[in-house]
């Protein structure tokens, strides 16, 4: 495995049967975590999760308190979600979705888009994703706005933080992106209100976390015709059933939670250093805040 | 007119009915000229291109022989030709075309693509419109190279010329962006033969001109498997016939022509500049050079 070219000594097991004697245990490298796993381990020293989100850690009412906990985005991630983000801005904005009928219809008809310049991108998050990922839509000429829970300095992009830049932003946002971590603050915070604050038309983009957004309240928005469209890549319920309005709604562009992913050779990098740091008693990055959820 | 904005005193005619006396024209700015319009202008300066193309214009036998030709790139253009590569780049990098057809079948399945690092771009023409995707495709973590007649230096971006540099960048590109001009050396260029020397699985973008590519060879190699799939903005015949194969081709997206376009108020100026320079004796920008066809 990847980490032992960091850390020749470690010594890995795999769970869950490789685990062995749960005492011996002193990191756990996570993603969705069955609540009650960390009831057994007794001598944790560090949790490292694989991903950019722990909300799945952190529901577990067994989780240790003391101990650190990381998060996983590596430069792979950033890569990835940014690939990801631009894409489906460009996608939306340039009407491609719409060319794609056309074909079908092998039919030949323009839809001129506004300039870049008059479409202006939300991003809901400025964390490492949310930041890499404004940046980049600068470059591609869009007017960039952030919204976090505590204003941020990001270049060229104007920064709108607390509950009223929420609103202030949203107001001002022709398509919003949402990378926020998940917490009891941001569940369900695109809702019928929130919603309802966009400009008329507006495009919602989605590689969060599924319960961002108010299903119902979503459809909706969808089928009023206040929204101009949905790129959804995270669900409350994932695979996404395939009984869900989603899949087959025409306004909506479902992918299956692939928006970014850890690439393993840089990942191993980042976790390997989190645990040499942890043994020696300094502070893992990315350290979980665990008051803020994130 | 926004160019009036520029040359107050500018006398405007529009082309066919307010022409008036052919003798009073000095400038003619252009998109797709009628082959024996310009039989009719005998005082002619300047002709200015609407587009990034020429070959429109210089396909004319009876164009003025020692008059300056100016092309019309604006940032505008060179915006929305920077959106439209890095768009379809990442679209087929990310297998977005796989996910939309799982979506019609309500399917979630996921199909991981290499590291951006390892996906190979290969832009055939580095002038304004080429070397500016490609350093833009750079940012987005590709490997990228560019071919053009003479060598260029475009910051991370590995330059080919000639004849053999084709054959060497060909053999190397995942995928492959077509911007080149449109002379006697690139008609015809993605033929049977350096279609066969693209790695197995290569997609192939063309923003550039129908004529680039020879479209029996372009279909054969997408229907024997060698090339991954097109995405084609521009054709011989356009608009696009509706009985033409590609429009139904599983391995084809087709885009009616509208990679890029100049926002109007930002090629007035380029424009305005241009008058300005030849009344004044000088040389336009992006002056034609006739031997070379752009």
């Amino acid at each position: 495995m990847e980490l032992k070219r960091h850390i020749p000594d470690l010594e890995l097991r795999a769970w869950p049967d490789g685990v062995g004697d749960p005492k011996d245990i002193e990191f756990t490298l996570v993603w969705n975590v069955q609540p009650g796993m960390y009831k057994r381990f007794h001598n944790l020293k560090g949790i490292l999760s694989f991903g950019a989100g722990v909300d799945h850690i952190l529901r577990d009412p067994d989780l240790p308190k003391n101990i650190p906990i990381s998060r996983g985005v590596s430069s792979g991630m950033v890569e990835n979600m940014n690939q990801y983000v631009v894409h489906w801005v460009l996608h939306v904005h340039r009407n491609f979705h719409y060319y794609g009928e056309l074909q079908r219809r092998s039919e030949w008809k323009f839809r001129r888009n506004p300039h870049a310049a008059l479409r202006r991108v939300g991003v809901l998050g400025t964390g490492i994703l949310g930041a890499a990922a404004a940046e980049m839509l600068t470059r591609l000429g869009f007017p960039v706005m952030g919204w976090s829970r505590t204003p941020k300095s990001i270049p060229g992009v104007t920064s709108y933080s607390g509950a009223a830049g929420l609103d202030d932003m949203l107001s001002k946002s022709d398509i919003v992106v949402c990378l926020l971590p998940l917490t009891a603050e941001t569940t369900g915070i695109l809702n019928a209100k929130t919603l309802a604050e966009l400009p008329e038309g507006a495009y919602v983009i989605n590689p969060g976390r599924g319960a961002h957004i108010i299903d119902a309240d979503m459809l909706a928005a969808l089928n009023s015709g206040r929204l101009g469209g949905a790129v959804l890549d995270t669900f409350m319920q994932e695979p996404l059933p395939s009984t869900d309005p989603y899949w087959k709604h025409p306004k909506v562009i479902v992918t299956p939670h692939c928006a970014s992913w850890n690439i393993v050779s840089i990942a191993a990098a980042h976790q390997a250093e989190n645990i040499k740091r942890v043994m020696r008693g300094e502070t893992p990055r990315q350290l979980v805040d665990r008051t803020h959820g994130y």
